[in-house]
Parts: structure tokens; sequence; C-alpha cells
């Protein structure tokens, strides 16, 4: 399946949230990883986020569709994730 | 059709970009915004877009799924978008 994953963390966290998601995703933007991911695969990053983010102030949301068949992703803009940007 | 739009602007323009995509779609997020879309307003949309960022500093995704039948969205932690969070 693939995953898309937004969060928005407090600025402690930051940099941790990234670190678990860049694991099993590819960075694609500011705060937005992106990838085909294995549903134990899935499951373990949602265990490390959980135990990581602050449930009260923080917010991930996870775009996971079973099939890119009817799906599209277009950009505009310039390119700010990638592996050449390493925090 | 839905869509899904991540966007990372210069700070002058986050809030005419939110003002934006929100005339569209749903705010879930931070720079996240959701929801279902016509062709038309989709193209009108982007238009508006490109008009008002700086291609050479902004990022703009869109994810678009022709169908969310394969699709499924979670959330963890709280709720951060939302029409009663108004910037």
């Amino acid at each position: 399946m693939f995953v898309i994953v937004v969060y928005d963390v407090g600025e402690k966290r930051v940099a941790k949230v990234l670190k678990i998601c860049r694991k099993y995703l590819t960075w694609v933007q500011n705060s937005v990883l992106e990838g085909e991911i294995s549903e134990a695969s899935f499951k373990k990053l949602k265990l490390e986020l959980k135990k990581t983010i602050k449930e009260s102030e923080d917010s991930v949301i996870f775009y996971i569709l079973r099939t890119t068949k009817y799906s599209e992703r277009e950009a505009m803009g310039i390119r700010k994730g990638g592996e050449d940007l390493i925090i």
C-alpha cells in the first residue's frame, strides 16, 4: 500500500518525527512523507510515532491508498524534500 | 475527485495560500487541505495558486484521487484544522 503522512508537531519533536518517518517513507516536503509500505512496517511506524508525539498537542494524518492506480500526484514550485536536504 | 493539497510556502504568502485553498477545500492541518472538488474548480484552484506562490521558493503538492474507494484516512493526536481555527 501507499501511504502519505503529514504532521504538525511541537518544535521539540519535529526532528524526531521526521527521523522516524524517513525510516519508512520518502520525504517530499517540509512535513510530508510518502511511499510504498507494508502493513507490518506501517504498524511499526504508527507505534513509533505514538510513542514520540504528544497526542494532546500534535497532529499526524495518514492517507492510506490501497492502490495508486486511481491517484496522481502533481507538484508546483520547487522540490523541498528529498535525500539531499538533511536537517 | 478527491484532492489533498500540502504546501510549504514563504511566510508572507501563507495566509493568502490558505485563503485560496479554503475556497475549494477543507482545512485539516497546518498546511494541509482536502476535499471533493470538480475538475473545473481544481483548475481554478491551481491557477490561483500559480499566481500567488513564488515558484522558485515555494512548494505545493496535489494528490489527486479519482475515487476514495481504495483509500482511508487515519489521524493521530489532535485535530489542527477545521472551521474554528481562523488565522
